[in-house]
């Protein structure tokens, strides 16, 4: 598929445009110069109109939420941002229909049908839809996108850390088995669900670590950080709930095989990124905070070195609803659909 | 002066470029296709990158702060962001040069001098450049940028008051002393420097009003609504702090002189904006709230009735960085320039 | 009753004790030199130990909740924390069995029935309770207090605003019908149940007013004024929501009678409240804020002139769960009871 | 010193009595039943009131600020909160006139002077008053007290951190040299000073680690722990700034040396801490949070088994401000003086 053209627009909808994830994608397809919004759908709220469940886009996009079926129809390109489980039928109708369908759930980031099983008490239905689908952060995956129609939209958590630590492992330099991430994220990443947890007088003030060792995410981190050092690597992880918006900050803990000094690291990260517009690699003495990377596509990264223990800190930011979700998906769209690969994602970061 | 084109871009400087305005100006004409940034000072920071003061722009833009000179010299058009009693020289180069001055400071908003002596105990010491200048909330006063060069932005507080107000005075319905005005403002508002007010622990978690009574933009919203009037209009403002970073929400209490309705009311006010794509008129019912308007120029407007008291309510929320200062004032650049009015602040509000 | 001595403690119970009123209660009467919690009930969580469901209180109260006839049964004093509409069976088997009952709701707060009706659309079936229960705040009505034994603890704005105002109308100074009160109200007001605007990500960065002149504390506002004055008193009250977890702020603009100064005014205050511990007058100059009363039963009031236009500003500070709440209800249970009025409400606010 | 009635109260003196643990020191001191306040000191404020530095204060405590001399000169027992370098005359005086010294900052935790040469850059000038000195958690070091004039109250990380690892080192479970400590603290833990990172609009919404490695609070963690292992152990610590007020959550990272599970290590640490009221090790399943131990003396401690690697995950929660500051200063006092140890500082946290 190419649009190479403003003129031919691509026609995209959303499955699931009410949640945060979905509701992000429709604010920055907007302002998307090669994209239509060609259908929306909500299961809870069809029929009514967006600006009516978020008033923000009162005026600037009102269109009456519909279901998925009308979404298929109507688009080349079909997001779908659904509770895991329930993507297989769309991707299927998508891939029969050429359309190309880009997955900001889970169901589509785990190559290990196992994985899947273990992680999400699931089997993968559709077995052959699986072996189709790729999944691509784009700054490691790339060229994987050639042709496919299926995309497995990276999770928020994966994202940070896999871009934090890819530059160690294809280099072969951390050990492999001793991997220590503490990562916090902002309370959108829970989702516009109500829960005693995210209810403001109780998550306000407060923070604590939660599903610690056993968030979903692990399976895809260790996917990811394997894939790239050829060989296996396992983590600890622990996820934290943060009294902020948005974004996500991942401390990375890693021993080093060798005693590489921390000018060497840094060159070999800048290297590694110097064609990527979205990872910004840190002067010495910097430190990545997600404020820096607040509503935008970027991710910030910092390295420091624990001289005393010949430890390596690497500090990860991004925003978790753009890099770590919707902008990432946008991101793969607009490579997919060989449109500039930063199309609608280019919004800075606000400086307050 | 007129830019119909994108190929000869305008030249654009700031002067004072590192406070919260200035940098946010930045932010906002770095996406301007119309402008290229000329030069960027700073007092305390010349010499230095804006990067290192804000790391969001890193490898964004990573320009060197000069001094006003290299600003006044490189620039077509001029933003000063400076403390007020400051600007008048620069106004003046700028004239003399025939290039476009625009004020986000307190300097030329006040058309009468007694009241500039009075609430910031200064002199107009070039009387002629304030004949000169114009005061402009597009949506109130467009038609007076005309061949001006010399424009004084408005303040934030009385941005959201005005546009909030102006239908009830334009048509004389208001009971003209008897105006009650209870603002709150995010902290940004109170700008980079330092204080123990806005230290973090001192001001999260904390909520009181300030300068009560004696804020130095009540002559500025008696100017605007006197001038709608075109009768004296006197008000009690009394504007708060409040523990978020951007945003004014202003709660207006109004004795109607007669007993319009409610729907009437709206009514004329969406008739009042209805060319205006960043006024946003309410439904009857909804509510004005920040969280609707931050980080985007729109400017949200609910009305409400206390049947028991004839008394009407009005709420309007902006951001006060945006269209409280700098997007306003890319608009008032936009007009004069001739370039279409809501280039580079169409920027939707996040829904998270 | 009277307890004067701390050997036979007062059996306390709490109907209600897992909304946040109640766990208030519960953490304030655990400090309590002269009672015992005898037991408190949940509907939600009956057979759960409240610590289960706060576990804050692990260790320091780890009582299982029971249902409301155990409550009643063990008790001497009876707080009930519920949803309006469910108080009258509680009160008047407290009173068939010589017990005293505090009701922290709104089911004894209105002396006028047809108010009842008006503002929360229900009857009062036992009339001859309403009777024979009191409203008090009790810097305003201790005398009333004598050998009652149901009470009606004020509402959290009310107790703001009326001892805001208190003085103003006993000395017959403000204009009756042209009072304005913006309130600002902390998110545990909202309580501990679930809703969209109390969900983290959509109420942090957020504010916005609610329930514009028609909240259900009106007439109890100005039942109280109107009391003080010995006239009808009618106001225009807005409420707003405020992204922090305590405090109500409330800024009142009244227009004066006579051309009183600020001394004259301070003074009076300072008189009225001499021998009140919890209300403290500030000298002039001095702000109210949230910040200064968090966590503590004490009222804040600071009053300011706006001498443009003849109109007192007092604005008025408290913590809504003690003063606002749990606070006064335990001054209330102190007076009746005979005990020190200040025990276990003399808690200091943290600085930071 | 013996202080077994109330009627010869304590004379106690703060030096610093401004700052943040200087403040929070006088409101817990101020509930103390044994204590009389002798004399407050400031540097910035002498001759003010201490209410007018801190309004929340007003008519609770109004005592006028004084200088260091008149502290040592009113008190039997003297409290500093000092810039690091400053303690040691006041610690001589106070050791000849017979007082206790009690010192919040750095200067009296260090045991090893080299230590304290290495990460403060500073020698001891009086080396016999740091052989007189004690440091002291009390769960851990409570002994050590007995006959003490100085103590070194432990820092706000080290106290969280020593308390959740205490166990597992005294029993000889975790590998000493792979502990990965990663902190999380609220923002008074950086004080009252001004910072361009502890502004408002800088901190809020923005989270990021700093001091990376290199904060001066691991020497005195690796003691406490080398002490309790009786061998050297050495920690890779990472703090974090949380834009909250309150709070240090510790999540540790232990490779265990055996294969113990969960039950087993829970047994150990509720076992270790059964006669300590001040920690409470939650059950398994349950997790560590800040909010759960706000404005108390309490520390948290939750453990977490990562199955897959055999990481022990230590989660621990204080109060900064309390069991990292003032509460714990005050255990050390009652200790000292022969009080009940839990005497002031027994508040419970409020729920919300």
């Amino acid at each position: 598929m190419k649009y190479n053209t403003t003129d031919q627009k691509i026609k995209v909808g959303i499955i699931g445009a009410t949640g945060y994830a979905g509701v992000e994608l429709l604010r920055l397809l907007l302002s998307h110069s090669y994209v239509e919004i060609a259908a929306l759908s909500s299961v809870s709220y069809e029929g009514k109109s967006i600006s009516e469940v978020y008033p923000n886009l009162k005026e600037i996009c009102d269109d009456v939420l519909t279901n998925e079926e009308e979404v298929l129809k109507k688009s080349d390109v079909v997001f779908a941002s659904l509770p895991h489980g329930l993507s297989e039928p769309f991707a299927k109708k998508c891939v029969e229909q050429g359309k190309i369908f880009i997955d900001l759930g889970a169901d589509f980031r785990l190559y290990d049908e196992k994985d899947y099983n273990e992680w999400y008490n699931l089997p993968y239905k559709e077995k052959e839809l699986h072996e189709q689908a790729v999944y691509c952060i784009p700054e490691l995956h790339r060229p994987l996108l050639k042709d496919k129609k299926i995309i497995g939209n990276p999770g928020c958590y994966p994202t940070s850390i896999s871009l934090g630590l890819a530059p160690l492992f294809v280099n072969n330099l951390a050990v492999e088995d001793r991997i220590i991430i503490d990562s916090k994220s902002g309370v959108s990443g829970s989702g516009r669900s109500l829960s005693q947890m995210t209810h403001y007088p109780d998550c306000n003030e407060a923070f604590a670590p939660y599903k610690i060792a056993v968030h979903r995410h692990t399976p895809e981190i260790e996917q990811n950080l394997s894939g790239l050092a050829k060989r296996k690597v396992t983590i600890t992880f622990v996820p934290h709930l943060l009294p902020v918006n948005r974004g996500i900050l991942s401390t990375m803990y890693v021993d080093l095989k060798e005693n590489n000094n921390i000018d060497e690291l840094l060159s070999l990260y800048k290297e590694f990124y110097k064609n990527e517009k979205f990872v910004r690699v840190l002067d010495k003495g910097a430190i990545a905070n997600i404020k820096n990377v607040r509503l935008s596509n970027y991710c910030e990264v910092s390295l420091h070195k624990d001289e005393r223990t010949n430890r390596l800190i690497v500090v990860s930011a991004i925003d978790n609803m753009v890099k770590g979700a919707a902008g990432q998906a946008i991101q793969n769209m607009n490579i997919v659909c060989s449109v500039p690969e930063d199309t609608a994602i280019s919004m800075i970061t606000p400086s307050v």
